[in-house]
């Protein structure tokens, strides 16, 4: 191995982009210090301004349209020079850190390329498996190319046609699900070439195997990261510095939901990765052990069994570039989000509001810079033990998740300083919660505790006990991950706000907290991600071994090695869950956004041909009108005490939507609060109009719909899997049948079919549940309203996150019971307690590798299709509700 | 047998009572339209009258709070004379009506207590199972006596020290308690002494044996509604008709909400019954299956198995005693709940308040009468076939269901008249919702239907992708239940209210309908609960067929019968888990109510010595005034845009609570609709002051901590019995092997101290979730205040349900699969597929009989503690949010 070099100079290079950094930094912040000495930009900027242009309006009873809009209307040509500067440079570094972090992952997959390969059987098997990878990815590209062909169709209609959204939504959404589709490719090939080199290198010692397989994990950490936050780059990048050049002139507002809406195709790339991977891994996995282990009594892994290549192709689509996807998509949203929400939190001052939108960003950056420096942590001398190898993957990641929350003290302070201090602690309790889950899920899935010790206990009197124990456990294991994202988002709101938790004015801020919060946890992905990848890969190793008949010693390293990854993908599972559950949250307050911009839209459509003045009604809760040539859009507050409500209520009630209505003063109406400026309205606005509260039948519905997606998503996911499964039980009967020489290993199986039967039942079954988990939230939009979304969002984030603990950690545990036992514990191998050990782990493979992690998913794609269509729910919507 | 007297007259007598109820109607609702001529009392009423009210108060600028608070205020003295009448004679008929059921209930039992006995063995057998379950209720009842003395001196001190509550509430806890205890203890008593005549009845023809079963199971059915709406109508005359003698002064208001603290007795007595019965049920039965069937290898019931006695004990203590608790809360609950909402839809005109406190305790009334009537429709011929049994079964639950649908009608019309026929509507769908729910669970869970054939057909690959199998159906079978309980909260909601979604003033109506359903759902308890106490009763007879060693033909009858009562029982099930989330959601409602109670205590506490006119500050949400002497309460609305709002938000949060508020214009403030009186408070004024919105973090947080407190409640649940079984192993084996003449048949196993390890089991692990369930939503409430109790009971309501049903399905499933299988489908007793099938029932077992269960009671639990814990709340939770 040639390690000595690369970690040499790598270092500095980035501590040279570190000073450069700090250095651009206190250069511009010298100049936002005399922003921040400008008038309107005290102490609490944002309600400050607010409430000075608030009681202006109260007192002298003048709401000027022109002036309340231009404040969040503004384009790049009001804002100060100094933060111009300051965008750049943040912008910038953004860009460099996007692109560094693919540098160094192809440095990582030049350095793994150079490695020995093995002998050439090694070599045959790995080419079989990239094969089966190849078709599989190659098929799956194609169905969902043929689906975002489909819905960037839909988008186009919904934009042209109906006009509910920007017309850049649907190109938005194209950008992002090829960016999430090539980080799945190259983290994909990577890990097929990266497991026979990793097999070679275990010959030589287990460290070399662990390097190899770690830098190649990297290599898809990093592709996830670097592509992630530069299509965020260039998508602001273009909207921003370009939009005259496009032709188009979008407030801060619509650009950062614009963008949002290149989360979808994150989101639905990620969906199909995520299902159509987990199908096709358990499928071959469960129809492999059924057949070969239990049936014809062969060993795991062996040549013989013909589902064998494919259950290895499985490790790679379904864990490597299914969770790769799934957390690009985590990642990508949580910036867009936190983008969004702090533009919305720091409403009436631009300044701030562009400073807002860079810091998760700079995070971003920050964290890639500082992912890179935790990969070259992870070294260990030569003839290392295994315990030290943990070691070295957790000083890895502790020290560069403390190296991230220092960071993020530096880059709060330089960007919104000293007053809004509260969010560094919101991203340092995002990047706390993130690890104690890993801890906690490492914790119920291990062999090494209790929980799991006890489940394989249960295994002596028989299967039933032991999936009794197990689902308990499981259902148990909740209350952690529960309790630890409940207080995060308490700590995270409560820290950013200063405490203010039922003020209006600093809700959004507080969101913004919270979605700093997902930002910080996520921040260290590259490594995180890095340390998960790196278990498919030494698990195919150790397939490789095993098929390539070497040395017993090799297969105990890749199983060594293995092992370790175990604990680092149970860990980065609850990441992965975690992680999901705090974006899905800023995704739902950023929902809230969208639901503005749609407003906007809806309004600036219906009054294009109105004489000015005259006030049109758009639904029963807004209504627009043209001032000054100008469009405004008021939300129609719901009826209270005062006879002026009453009065108002009547006057939009009784008319049609589309018609003029009679008497309004809109001037009147807004100073007394009746009416709400759209553009000025806050996130509790929103909530009050449609009546977001729990006890709103239409919410409480939405929270019912949204268990039920979770419960019925899972279900499906389930019973595909014991279909797909069931297709290759046939085909490996069959070949066994067929053929009495491959079982006397005199000829080779048919592997390459048992690859195909498993892509096409992968296909074929994703379909219905990934439709399901697309159409429903549109259905509850139309039928309930927003009300009716926010009450999905908010129960399927709650229920499926719960569901999605459960699933993974009793799945785990079953898996590491049975690992337990087989390391001769309760009887060892072939005892009855091992029999009911293998029934547990077969039990447990779609649970945790399958519905559990889809849930993930789904929680985070019921929130980006309803951002998605937001302005068609608000257009579209029933009126009863 | 005896069966042609008893049927001949009581119809007869029933044909009387029904005359003699519509006869006292129509003469009393000529009086009603006398009061409905009367002024401010017209169409709508509640909503003209308070419109007006405010009208005024908004025009002259005078909130005259001694004329406001005598609209809720009003005492039995201001009742116009003709609904005074009325509402006696509606309370008598409710009386009449529960202690008719009581006199069926003890005529049924005495009829069964005539029957044949059977012979000596029989016997010995069923008192055996006698005398262990009056063992385990007599400690149980120890155990809950314990636990209620405690609570009660808790609620001592709740109302006299911290006087947080009404001096009553502890004494109504008691009698919830008791009544629900003397229910269990009877419908207990009834089926063991059924289960040997049962069996003395199948001797002669199946159709006795069915009589029997049935008849002592509308023993229990009869028992719980009769003592339930007794309990009801005995508090509810003390406290309206002798509250001058009481020495108390109650509004309306005060009383439907104290009535509803004495749910909370019902509910903890629920919880011990389900929670306790449950595992004492399931350890005994998977400690007998495992020891006894597996590892033995005799029968099942076999007398030779020392568990045997102890299973068939089981069934009466969890199937027939927990079920009825958890019904007679539900029962108690709903009836509770809507009179609350009633008494709050109609604030402001105390006569329709009457009226639609009745029409709940009337319906109740009219279902006794209308279950009584479908017991004796369920006849057949003797020499029928089991097709038949259930035909007749059905004919029964669905001639009275209809027949409850025309008695509400009438109902609805004479109390509350042509423009509230809406409410109809909501008890008709109540009642649909409850068929249609029983029916898809049988579909679910039937073996003869497509889940569970393919469940059983899975058994061939094994017992893995058989529980994949269950519990993919048992995910997926949530979503019918859920879309039809939401189907029926928008109907019910929407039909109540005339469509108006979004009307503050119509909210509580709404409700009021949503609780109604809940009551129309549960109206036919009486009969619906007897066809599920019967099958437990038909287990045992089986049970004691066996043992006795009777001529195979007896086990064949009393297996087709008790065949028939898994159907029943499952459809039993889905309908207390329905009924449950109805019931749930109306007592949510309703806790609303018990806030403004709360808030109405808490004032007149702090302002006892205050100087007239003075505002004291509450907490930042309330001020209190004394007013001519009369202390008023006003709700502090959250900030608002207007200046005068921030000013009064300012004036409170800048003095202590306690301290008084200066610079205050209640009236100028109560006109601009910043503060609101208490007394008149909408429950969205609530809503809106608690902030009870999706967004608001401790709104969410709460949700979070329901689907916790759900998950972690069932998985305690199911831990506890895999260690109740795991101790009943170790007894059974320890007994197999110290006297190998009880295998041999020769001497006699000790059944008692079986009996005695799962009496001893369930009492241990009952206490940690009972604390949990009993402690959460206290803690909850103390620290994220009244938003996130409502939180917490809106997420473990969604997620419980759809927990619940799934776990209920899929054990139900496995059940019957394993029954298929049987029935000698895929092989048959003895094949691989029946041994799978037997791990897949031992699994199911918790899932469906303890932990499924007992989540029905902690949907319940969380809201009545919440509600009696109201006042406790609003007046010492954190003040942070």
């Amino acid at each position: 191995m040639k390690l000595a070099k690369p970690i040499g100079w790598a270092p500095r290079a980035l501590v040279f982009l570190t000073l450069a950094a700090v250095g651009a930094f206190l250069w511009s912040s010298q100049g936002s210090s005399f922003a921040a000495d400008a008038p309107g930009d005290a102490n609490e900027p944002a309600e400050a301004t607010r409430t000075e242009a608030e009681g202006a309006d109260a007192a002298d009873g003048e709401t000027d349209g022109a002036g309340d809009s231009s404040v969040a209307g503004e384009s790049a040509s009001s804002v100060g020079r100094d933060t111009k500067w300051l965008v750049a440079i943040c912008w910038l570094l953004s860009v460099v850190g996007s692109i560094t972090a693919l540098w160094f992952a192809r440095k990582f997959y030049l350095w793994m390329m150079e490695q020995d390969e093995g002998n050439e059987e090694m070599v045959e098997i790995a080419q079989a498996v990239r094969d089966g990878a190849d078709a599989y990815l190659k098929r799956q590209y194609k169905v969902v190319g043929i689906f975002f062909a489909a819905a960037w169709l839909v988008l186009m209609l919904l934009s042209w046609v109906a006009d509910a959204q920007h017309p850049l939504v649907p190109w938005a959404f194209l950008t992002g699900g090829a960016f999430s589709g090539l980080a799945g490719w190259f983290g994909m090939k990577t890990a097929t070439w990266a497991s026979s080199r990793t097999t070679q290198g275990a010959r030589n010692s287990l460290n070399e195997g662990l390097q190899i397989a770690f830098r190649s994990g990297a290599v898809m950490g990093l592709t996830v990261v670097g592509l992630g936050l530069l299509d965020i780059c260039l998508w602001f990048g273009a909207l921003w510095y370009l939009q005259g050049l496009l032709g188009f002139e979008m407030s801060l507002a619509e650009i950062t939901v614009t963008m949002l809406c290149f989360g979808m195709g994150a989101s639905a790339q990620a969906l199909f990765a995520r299902v159509g991977g987990g199908i096709f891994t358990k499928a071959a996995d469960v129809g492999a052990d059924l057949v070969g282990k239990v049936e014809a009594g062969i060993p795991e892994d062996d040549k013989r069994n013909p589902a064998t290549i494919a259950d290895n192709v499985g490790d790679n689509v379904g864990d490597v570039a299914g969770m790769g996807a799934d957390l690009y998509e985590s990642y990508c949203g949580s910036i867009l989000a936190s983008a969004a929400l702090g533009v919305a939190a720091f409403a009436g001052n631009i300044d701030l509001q562009l400073r807002a939108l860079m810091l998760p960003m700079m995070l971003a950056a920050a964290g890639i810079g500082l992912s890179i420096w935790g990969v070259y942590l992870v070294k260990t001398d030569e003839d290392t033990s295994q315990k030290n190898l943990l070691k070295a993957l957790g000083k890895g990641i502790n020290y560069s998740s403390l190296a991230v929350a220092g960071a993020a003290l530096v880059l709060v302070l330089l960007l919104l300083g000293m007053e809004n201090i509260g969010l560094f602690v919101s991203v340092a309790v995002g990047l706390l919660a993130g690890w104690l889950i890993g801890w906690w899920t490492e914790y119920c899935t291990s062999d090494e505790y209790a929980p799991t010790q006890g489940i394989a206990k249960q295994a002596e009197s028989g299967p039933a006990t032991l999936i009794i124990a197990g689902v308990a456990e499981g259902l148990y294991s909740v209350w952690v991950p529960i309790v630890v994202i409940a207080s995060a988002i308490l700590l995270a709101f409560g820290f950013s706000t200063g405490g203010a938790f039922g003020d209006a004015d600093k809700f959004a801020l507080g969101l913004y907290g919270v979605a700093l919060g997902a930002v910080g946890m996520l921040s260290t992905l590259g490594l995180t991600l890095a340390t998960d990848a790196y278990g498919p890969i030494a698990d195919n190793a150790g397939g490789n071994a095993q098929m390539a008949g070497l040395d017993p010693v090799v297969r105990e390293r890749t199983d060594a090695l293995d092992s370790l990854g175990n604990t680092t993908a149970a860990t980065g599972k609850g990441f992965a869950i975690g992680s999901a559950a705090l974006t899905a949250l800023a995704l739902m307050a950023a929902y809230v956004e969208e639901v503005r911009v749609g407003y906007e839209r809806f309004g600036k459509a219906e009054v294009a041909e109105v004489a000015d003045g005259e006030v049109v009604k758009l639904n029963k809760r807004a209504v627009a009108v043209k001032h000054n040539g100008k469009v405004e859009t008021y939300l129609v507050m719901p009826k209270g005490r005062s006879v002026e409500s009453k009065n108002l209520a009547k006057a939009v009630r009784d008319v049609d939507s589309g018609e003029p209505v009679i008497g309004v003063n809109i001037l009147a109406s807004a100073a007394s609060g009746l009416l709400v400026n759209n553009e000025t309205a806050t996130i509790p606005d929103f909530i009050r109009l449609y009546d977001v509260t729990i006890m709103n039948p239409a919410v409480l519905v939405g929270m019912f719909m949204g268990v039920m997606l979770a419960f019925v998503f899972c279900a499906m996911t389930m019973k595909a899997v014991g279909r797909a499964a069931d297709g290759m039980v046939q085909e490996v009967r069959r070949q066994f049948a067929e053929d009495p020489g491959i079982l006397a290993g005199t000829s080779k199986p048919d592997y390459a079919n048992c690859v195909s039967i498993s892509t096409k039942a992968a296909q074929k079954e994703m379909m219905l549940p990934s439709l399901l988990g697309l159409t429903v939230p549109i259905a509850v939009g139309l039928v309930l309203g927003v009300g009716g979304v926010m009450g999905m969002l908010a129960g399927g984030l709650t229920s499926g996150f719960a569901v999605a603990i459960f699933m993974a950690n009793a799945g785990g545990a079953w898996d590491n019971a049975k690992k337990y036992i087989e390391a001769g514990n309760l009887g060892g191998k072939g005892s009855d307690a091992h029999k009911a050990g293998i029934v547990g782990d077969t039990v447990g493979d779609p649970f945790k590798d399958t519905s559990g992690p889809s849930l993930n998913i789904l929680i985070k794609l019921m929130s980006m299709v309803s951002v998605v269509f937001a302005g068609l729910i608000v257009k579209f919507a029933w009126d009863l509700f």
